[in-house]
């Protein structure tokens, strides 16, 4: 089964899931409602959502119980990128221009703020206190992944555990509980409910990874900003970390700063790209997707689990 | 019963919503925990635990079931008031300095946000899902309620009932939940909770309304920062309203900008006092003071209510 399969397969169940989310950002406020329109039609693979559609396969699939988990997910994914985008300046995110670029900054803070808020409206739909728990003990850890993010920046002594942690914090963590909340939504036994969580946690990690690995390696069309930009915002990801064991590599990446010419950055990316940390960096992405294979394989056996493995494929290793 | 006994009578039970403030926003990023405890110790009067807490009175009152509640609500005000400085670029708050001062509107951006979450996993304690709904409708409300007030600023053809729906979603919808999620939290009747709403709406108008006032006639020293700021900073508040009935007043006041100096706010206070606008304000506060009581008769006569009386009094007849 590919991915495209599995996504028309559940395309009824998403379809519900964009109207649910429309439905939560109606507001009083048309600049709130707008900002966020114009976020939900940026688009995105839904990639929490239909996880966590999937984990619920492991319990009683109730769509009309499970979507207003699914929506709050993905409501809190965008929330976070609004923030991010203020935080790091963003002008493009997905080939669009971001909140902060169309509205202004105070905008993009009330609007991430508003979509939380949303987000929470969703979830109360939701009568069970152990879902309630995951989900805002998840919020907290991204949030300490995000400032961690903005504390670790061009801190070049930094190690691989420092980058994982940080991953683990603001990606992983929110892909597992995707995966997590599905089964608990459904009602699905504990033993299972938790390995979808580390299911979900190495894909993230895997997921994570290849982003970071896309930073440098894909077009600026297909990234829809600029290659290596990672670089240039001082954030010290995996393949940066590799490149930085070759001494004449490290040298010129800790003299990377905002106001680093283009000509400069490209350079750099063409000696990252020789030096190996690409591929070293694929190999880790991939383990943490075997990984995530490897515990598929411990839970009940059936479509939806094949779907899961179709899908922690496309994450792991995706082009763009 | 005066408001010190009231206090000191709940005294046992704020000391553990303070362990609990305490507990919640505990973390493994110093930045974010530093940052959250420098906001608790900046204390404030807790007014938001304290009609909790007697909220809950009217029904099973079980402080350690109603403490997570209560530390939520704190934390979701502490919260918003960090966001607020970040577009206020206030540097000083309760005589204190703000988070976005100390350290920066980056970390003041992700404090709210983690105080925020924190204060969900507070929330996530309490199995009701009327609570949860009523919670993360609140928080919506809140975030429709900060933006309209930046879109309002310095927007002089608005009317009284602007600045009411402003002051509402800013302020009186979270007293109100307030006393409202005492009383669920404590399995109270829905005619009792809700006519609890009532009166937490009434309590918050009047709350707000003594503020606006409070910002003109209070001193620097009670206020914690210059008077006559809401005035510098574009928020048409309801003693301007009024004052700007008078068109010499108005022509003054439609002509203040961030820039304006210090003795030109100085007379426009001056004046504005002399103009009646803030005795018409108290009156409308009044108003606002004497329905909550009104509404207080209906409720089932105890100790607890007249406790409710006397933070009603306190809360809309404050002078700083």
């Amino acid at each position: 089964m590919n991915i495209k399969l599995i996504y028309s397969l559940l395309k009824a169940d998403i379809d519900l899931i964009e109207k649910e989310l429309e439905r939560a950002v109606k507001s009083h406020s048309p600049v709130l409602e707008e900002a966020s329109i114009h976020l939900l039609k940026a688009g995105g693979k839904r990639i929490r959502p239909v996880l966590l559609l999937l984990g619920a396969k492991f319990g009683e699939y109730d769509i009309h119980r499970i979507k207003h988990a699914a929506a709050a997910l993905e409501l809190i994914h965008m929330a976070s990128l609004v923030h991010d985008d203020v935080i790091d300046d963003a002008v493009i995110r997905r080939g669009e221009k971001t909140v902060k670029a169309e509205w202004d900054n105070r905008v993009a803070m009330y609007t991430g703020d508003f979509i939380f808020a949303a987000a929470l409206e969703c979830m109360a739909q939701i009568d069970d206190s152990e879902a309630h728990q995951i989900l805002s003990h998840t919020m907290t850890e991204l949030c300490i992944g995000e400032i961690i993010q903005i504390q670790d920046k061009y801190r070049y002594d930094q190690h691989l555990r420092d980058y994982l942690r940080r991953i683990k914090r603001k990606t992983a963590i929110l892909i597992a509980t995707s995966c997590q909340l599905g089964a608990i939504t459904a009602g699905a036994p504990a033993h299972v409910h938790r390995k979808l969580y580390e299911f979900g946690y190495n894909v993230g990690m895997s997921f994570q990874i290849t982003d970071d690995i896309l930073d440098f390696i894909a077009s600026e069309q297909e990234l829809g900003k600029p290659a290596g930009s990672d670089l240039l915002q001082g954030n010290i990801t995996l393949p940066v970390l590799y490149a930085m064991k070759q001494d004449e590599l490290r040298s010129r990446i800790i003299n990377v700063s905002a106001h680093t010419d283009r000509q400069d950055i490209n350079e750099i990316i063409f000696l990252l790209k020789q030096s190996g940390a690409i591929e070293r960096s694929n190999e880790l992405s991939s383990r943490y997707l075997h990984r995530a294979l490897a515990i598929l394989d411990e839970l009940p056996q059936g479509r939806h689990q094949n779907s899961l493995r179709e899908i922690a494929h496309f994450i792991g290793r995706r082009k763009y």
